[in-house]
C-alpha cells in the first residue's frame, strides 16, 4: 500500500486537516499520479458540509486533479513515466452498460465510482480525492494533458469545464447562435469562454452589475443585469440556448421565456430546492429543460484536446492547502475570479 | 354578415346557452365550413370558467371542429364546396416571422390567433370557436380531411390528436423504443395509439387500475398503477420518452426518474401550479423536460393523413348540444372515454 498525505474532514461540522492514509499499490491497468494542483470545485463544500445528505466521512474532497504519472501498472498504454495527466470526477465504473459503452461512464446503470466520497465499485472501499499527494486510478480514467505551461489553470478544467463544455456541445451550440449564460462564477465564466470560442453571441446574465468588466473580457457581446426588468423584458424568445449556472434559489421561469422556438435552457447550478416550473414556460415555443452531468471519459479529453487548442483555461486564484478555509468561505459569498487552485507541494 | 348560431357563456360562473352571433363575409382567401361536429377540450371548460385569467367574454368555446365547405372565396385553391375540413386552436398568424415561415403558426411571434376566446389579428375583432352552426376561417388554416366515414371522431384529432402527435414525431420516436404515456383521457389514450402506430413499446401510468383492460385494447403492452411504488421503482432509468398528459397536481420527477440516457419526457397536460423539479432528476442521465403547443398546419394535417391512412381516430361520446353542462360534469371528473364530441345539427 502507498503512504499518502492528504486533507480531509471526519464530519459536517469539522475543518479540512491533515490526513495520512492508504492508496491501493497499483493493478496492471493503473497509474499512480502525483499531483500537482487540485480546484477547489463548491461541490466540494456541499459534500464536506454534509448539505446534499450522501456525505461519507471521514472525507478527502477535491476532482479537478492535475499531476504527473510517477509509476504505471504493467499493461497501461495510454501513459508513461512523466506525463502530465488529470483526474475530473469519476475514477471508476461498470464499463459493460448501455451508457458506458456509449461513453457515458458517468451516467453508469451501475452506479459509477466518484473521485471521492463515493465507493469503489466493490461498494465497500471509500474512494478519496484530490486535496493529497497522489492518486491511484485506472488508466482509462485518467486523462491526458498537453498544456502544461499553465497547469493550475487546467485543473477546474476537469469539473468546471466539462461541466460546461459538454452540454454545449450536446445541443449544437455553433456560430452565430445567441447563447444566455446566467451566473459569472466558476462554471459561468467558463461557459462564457467555451460558447464563444464555438462563435455564439454570448449573452451573460448576472445579479451583480459588477461583472460587466468581466464578461467583456472574457468575451461576452451582451451583459444583463437580470433583476432589472427592462432589460430582461425586451428579450423574450431570443435566444437559443441558455446555460444557468447559478444555484442558489432563483426563478428559472424568468430564462425559459427568453428562448425561441425549440430552445433550450440547461440547468448545471444544482439548487437544494426543486425548481418550480410553470407549464407555459415550456408549452410556449415548445422550450426544453435539460440537466447535464459532467461528460465522459472521451468528451473530458476531447474537451482538454479542444482548451489546449484554443488556449482556454480557467481563471484562477492559486492557493497553498493552509488556506483552505478561508477558500471555502470566500467561494460560498462567490468572491473568487474565478477559480481557487490549491498547490499540493504546500501539503 | 352571415347570422351564426352558437352557444355561449357571458361570464365565468354562467352556462352554455344559445347565442346568436355574426361570422364575417367570406374574403377571397376564405373559406366557410358549415360545421358538423365539435370536440369537448378541458381547455374548453378551463377557458369557459376563467380558471386561465385569459377569458374574453361572451366566449363561444371548441377548436376540434368538423365539416363540410359551404362557400369558397375567389382565390381559393385548397377547397372546393363539398369537400370536408376541419379547424384546430388557431385561425390566424402574421405569416411572416420566423416561426411562421418555419411552419410553427401556433408559435408566431407577433401572436397566433387562437380559434376562440382570442382576438384576430386587428387584436380587437373577438373569435369565436365550433360550439356553433359555422365558422369562416383564412383557407390556410382549415385542414382537410379524407377520413369521412367517422367524421365525429375525427374532430378531437384537431387538439387533441395533433398535441400528442407532435411530441411523439419532434422526439423521433420509432420502432423498439419505450414509450410511457402518463395518464389515460382524452389527450392520453390518443398518445397511446399514436405511439403503438409508430413501432413504441408502451407503457401507460395511471391512478386508475379500471383502466388496464382500455389500456391493453388501444395497444399499449404495459400498465403501471402509478401510485404502487413497487411497479415503479424496477422502472427507473429505463424508457426512451415520456409524454405526461396530466394536468392535475402530481409529481413529476417520479416519471423524470424512469428515463434513461438523454431521455426527454412532454408535458402536454397544463397543471395550473408550477410543477416542482429536482434538480438531480434532470442531472442524472442528462434528462430533458420538455413543453410543446399542439402543431403547425402543415404538421396537423401531416397528422390527419397519417391517422387517415392507419385508420387512428379518438374513442368518442356523442352528445347534443343541450347536453354539454353534463359533458362538462364527466370530463372533469374523468369520466369519458375518452372525448365528448357535440352533434352541431343538434343545435
Amino acid at each position: 500500500m502507498l503512504p499518502t498525505r492528504g486533507y480531509a474532514v471526519h464530519s459536517p461540522t469539522d475543518n479540512l486537516a491533515p490526513f495520512d492514509f492508504e492508496r491501493r499499490e497499483l493493478s496492471p491497468t493503473d497509474v499512480l499520479i502525483t499531483i500537482d494542483f487540485c480546484g477547489v470545485c463548491h461541490s466540494d463544500i456541499h459534500q464536506v458540509r454534509g448539505e446534499w445528505g450522501n456525505s461519507i466521512y471521514p472525507m478527502v474532497p477535491g476532482h479537478e486533479i492535475v499531476g504527473r504519472v510517477t509509476a504505471v501498472g504493467a499493461e497501461v498504454t495510454k501513459f508513461k513515466i512523466g506525463d502530465h495527466a488529470g483526474v475530473g470526477v469519476a475514477v471508476d465504473s461498470c464499463r459493460e452498460c448501455n451508457n458506458c459503452r456509449a461513453d457515458y461512464e458517468q451516467h453508469c446503470e451501475k452506479g459509477s465510482v466518484g473521485t471521492y466520497n463515493s465507493t469503489e465499485m466493490d461498494r465497500v472501499t471509500p474512494t478519496y480525492g484530490g486535496y493529497s499527494s497522489q492518486i491511484v486510478v485506472q488508466e482509462h480514467f485518467a486523462l491526458r494533458i498537453t498544456e502544461t505551461e499553465n497547469l493550475a489553470a487546467v485543473a477546474p478544467l476537469l469539473c468546471a469545464g466539462i461541466t460546461t463544455y459538454s452540454p454545449l456541445k450536446r445541443f449544437g451550440i455553433k456560430a452565430g447562435q445567441k447563447v444566455g449564460v446566467v451566473g459569472l462564477g466558476g462554471l459561468g465564466h467558463l461557459g462564457v469562454k467555451f460558447a464563444v470560442s464555438m462563435g455564439a453571441q454570448v449573452t451573460v446574465f448576472s445579479t451583480s452589475p459588477a461583472k460587466k468588466d468581466d464578461a467583456t473580457r472574457l468575451g461576452a457581446q451582451h451583459f444583463v443585469v437580470s433583476k432589472n426588468a427592462d432589460e430582461m423584458t425586451p428579450l423574450a424568445s431570443t435566444f437559443d440556448f441558455i446555460l444557468d449556472t447559478v444555484s442558489a434559489p432563483h426563478d428559472i421561469n424568468v430564462y425559459l421565456n427568453l428562448l425561441r422556438l425549440n430552445g433550450a435552457m440547461v440547468q448545471v447550478g444544482i439548487p437544494e430546492k426543486p425548481m418550480e416550473v410553470a407549464a407555459f414556460s415550456l408549452v410556449v415555443n415548445n422550450r426544453s429543460l435539460a440537466g447535464s452531468g459532467a461528460g465522459g471519459i472521451a468528451e473530458t479529453q476531447e474537451m482538454l484536446d479542444y482548451c489546449a487548442e484554443k488556449g482556454i483555461v480557467s481563471d484562477i486564484e492559486i492557493i497553498p492547502m493552509s488556506r483552505i478555509a478561508e477558500a471555502y468561505d470566500r467561494t460560498v459569498k462567490g468572491d473568487v475570479r474565478y477559480r481557487f487552485v490549491i498547490d499540493m507541494s504546500t501539503l
